[in-house]
């Protein structure tokens, strides 16, 4: 059992997805008291009574000083940090519907990666204009987290990212654990993209396994990947080392290596050679990758940037590409030898 | 075919194991005029007559352009560019005996990873040394090169480094053919360290692989990994560029994942409870990985250079620290929140 004792801090959880549970449970091993919101009773009553989450979680005990509660008054009431674990499209409703009930001057921390359809916002831009806070306390969560790897308490770092480093580190130090444990920097524009650019790489890793390509291929389709969305971030605002860290390449090698990666599984159908509207229809569900290509190279060429494997991928999609002729990597503008 | 002309490039490859096959397939798929030395004159044969190397690269035709040879004098009279692929400890003594008969002024281009045991030289500065030429006809290729997917013609991507740009340039450009790209870089240090170091880091991902962790600890692993092998090639005067491009972090990915790499199998028996000399006995033959933990811990200390991830390999390997207690990742010098 944890060490739940009077001055564990007290807080927050909104989400209880697969996520939303799994931080909310590394919170509660480390010794917080954590409350989480799930819209439905039935699930905020399981999460209590019986420390399960079995739609979500299925298999993982929960700790007794994680419950749950379905409104969000209850869960806000006290909280000394806000984490928010809920779907990217609707962050803006939620936070619409708890503008003034935050304890005010806390930390609100997003788990979630994606950048809002339209106005390309990002998840951190998003809060700060819909609650009307200062970005000093806004902070995010990134890194290499496939979440039911972390609730199996399988060693894990990741990376807190605040514009104010205090507001990092009082994050870092209430969501480390002895198997999760948080670094710290304040390039929240670089640790907010490598989340959402890494699932474009995944796809062109996909499609190249798909394919039946190997370690070679896919390796070298990460390395030159990085070096592409490193590109990206820094014509943002993003520094270098983010990408080249745990919210850059961790959670890209992650993403590309894990089969149970919807971006990843995406790109391995394009590459067993179905079209995009036949991957759509198997999948069931939307991929963030494929839906970000088209946002992401318009982005791109605002600041000309120039990103090959996305633009290849871009290709795929369309049809005029054969996934067989994807080599990404080794595409460059001449055929003389250049540098790295 | 390949377009075989008057004017293709007459090459030498020496060594016909199958890294040496491959790269000599590799030259002659791109056009060159290729020939082989095998110190087995059976094994010579089999290449000029069957097109074969039944013994190193099993069921894969090589081209019509590749011829083998057991001379020496035979192989490197007229060679425009002599590359090498012989055992790396046995690199000297082959060189002592071509030393008069390489041609003059023309590149030699080393194919080897590792490092001389005793004096820790890199192939390139055992070659300056044993053949007594100027550092700028030397270049080295590496990167994410598991040699029989290249065999299979899989789009891959490679590094030449040599300190004189022109002679990386050159031998890119022979070495270059549809499925196999060179990049260039002077940065011959940073190119052959990555080669050496990434083995370290293979095992590390083998062991927790052995334990059972999944692709968030492997991915935080290599990440963290990447950070303390480039702050040893830049101790030793490498550039960091060179460690997060094909010849670091490309060949660190595709050793990693790869199910055949000697280094990842090493690790893997030791994360699932075998003692190092089980594993020595076991594998019937030594990983590169383990016989560098000594050597490369003690050069790092020469330079003040940490490597939790190499210092809690070397504590699996004698014993002292249980492989499921292996987290090199979430270690710091302190408790608090650190910066990546």
């Amino acid at each position: 059992m944890p060490n739940l004792d009077a001055d564990a801090p007290r807080v927050a959880v909104l989400g209880a997805g697969s996520w939303g549970t799994t931080f909310a449970k590394i919170l509660a091993d480390g010794g917080a008291d954590v409350v989480m919101w799930a819209r439905r009773r039935e699930v905020a009553q399981e999460i209590t009574e019986t420390h399960r989450n079995s739609g979500y979680l299925p298999g993982i005990n929960l700790p007794g000083n994680l419950r749950g509660h379905d409104s969000l008054e209850h869960v806000l009431a006290g909280a000394e940090q806000v984490y928010l674990s809920v779907p990217s499209q609707s962050l803006r409703a939620n936070l619409a519907s708890i503008r003034d009930i935050v304890p005010a001057d806390v930390p609100v921390v997003s788990l979630m990666k994606g950048v809002e359809k339209g106005s390309g916002l990002r998840m951190s831009e998003v809060i700060r204009d819909e609650l009307r806070i200062d970005e000093e306390r806004i902070a995010v969560v990134s890194g290499p987290n496939l979440a039911l790897e972390i609730a199996k308490r399988q060693p894990t770092a990741a990376v807190v990212s605040s514009a104010h480093r205090d507001t990092a580190v009082a994050v870092a130090q209430v969501a480390s654990n002895e198997y999760f444990r948080c670094f710290v920097n304040t390039d929240v524009v670089g640790t907010e993209f490598g989340g959402v650019l890494k699932n474009l790489i995944a796809v062109a890793v996909g499609i190249a396994d798909g394919v039946g390509y190997g370690e070679n291929t896919k390796a070298s389709i990460i390395t030159r990947g990085l070096v592409e969305i490193t590109d990206f971030a820094v014509a943002f605002g993003g520094r270098s080392e983010t990408m080249t860290g745990l919210a850059g390449l961790g959670d890209l090698i992650a993403t590309c290596e894990s089969p149970l990666s919807r971006n990843n599984t995406a790109g391995r159908l394009l590459g067993q050679g179905y079209a995009f509207a036949q991957v759509i229809a198997q999948m069931n569900q939307t991929a963030e990758g494929l839906s970000s290509v088209g946002p992401i190279l318009e982005l791109a060429s605002t600041k000309g940037v120039s990103m090959p494997i996305v633009a290849q991928v871009a290709r795929v999609l369309e049809g005029t590409l054969d996934p067989r002729e994807l080599a990404p990597h080794l595409a460059t503008d001449s055929d003389e030898p250049q540098g790295e």
